[in-house]
């Protein structure tokens, strides 16, 4: 099953999200990520919603977020042409042995090292899930200690015709 | 009032997002952001919850939170030593006599133009929500079109002791 990624225009007001998580829980969609941010107007913030699952369920989930009173727009991002970005923080065991070779990896990846502590460093890295996943992969041998990932978020892409 | 930052671990299954979310609608409590994305352990997520409200209503949701079955642990980042970023893509009103202007300022934040079209540019910026916010309110004046924001990731700095 592919992943879908949805992007919905919400009014800013408690209870949206629970009204929307409601949504794919009842219907046994297990979310893989979700940010949810504010927008240019104070009055609607932004969901981005991937999920792996069916694509005719998931279809019939948009549907019904289209018909909530609270949501202005959904748009299905799964097919269109858009930029997509993935921010992951993550701390890294890092002894002054290896430290070296963690910061390398970072760099390589154009990731930034944020903080530095006698054992760890923090790195931040912003992409493609593919781009982030591919450092993770070679950041795991060192031993993850933490992390925190923000899931997708996109947009389409400009006219250029 | 001030901005509280939440971190949870949670249980990666249907259904958890919508109780979290429930419980603070529950309380009147609106949620500035939310960021829910995997962590290294594919059985759990890391939410990171930033709303604004009283710290004292705000310290019984997190003990409520910490009560869920499917939450495993529950950090108040509030007032803890940590990095903090926020993710932005933004599409900006920039038809060719603009365009420069447009991409200096991206380029003065360390910002990245992801995506040009024929009268807009695309701009991706990570930093804290400070500085994401200063490069939107310089952008703000050529027309904002459309973006998405991942809001507040945060993790705990490493110990230098």
């Amino acid at each position: 099953m592919e992943k879908q990624i949805l992007s919905a225009l919400v009014e800013n007001k408690s209870g949206v999200l629970a009204h929307v998580a409601g949504l794919f829980s009842a219907r046994g969609f297990n979310i893989d990520s979700l940010a949810v941010g504010e927008t240019e107007d104070p009055r609607f913030s932004r969901m981005t919603i991937v999920a792996c699952g069916d694509e005719a369920v998931l279809e019939q989930v948009r549907k019904q977020l289209d018909k909530l009173v609270s949501v202005v727009k959904v748009q299905d991002l799964s097919r269109a042409s858009r930029v997509e970005r993935d921010l992951l923080l993550v701390r890294v065991n890092a002894p002054p042995g290896k430290r070296s070779q963690v910061i390398e990896l970072a760099n390589t990846f154009r990731a930034k090292v944020v903080d530095v502590g006698l054992s760890e460093v923090m790195i931040e890295v912003v992409g493609t899930e593919d781009k982030v996943q591919a450092l993770l992969d070679l950041l795991r041998p060192y031993g993850i200690v933490e992390m925190a990932r923000t899931g997708r978020i996109a947009l389409m892409r400009s006219s250029r015709g």
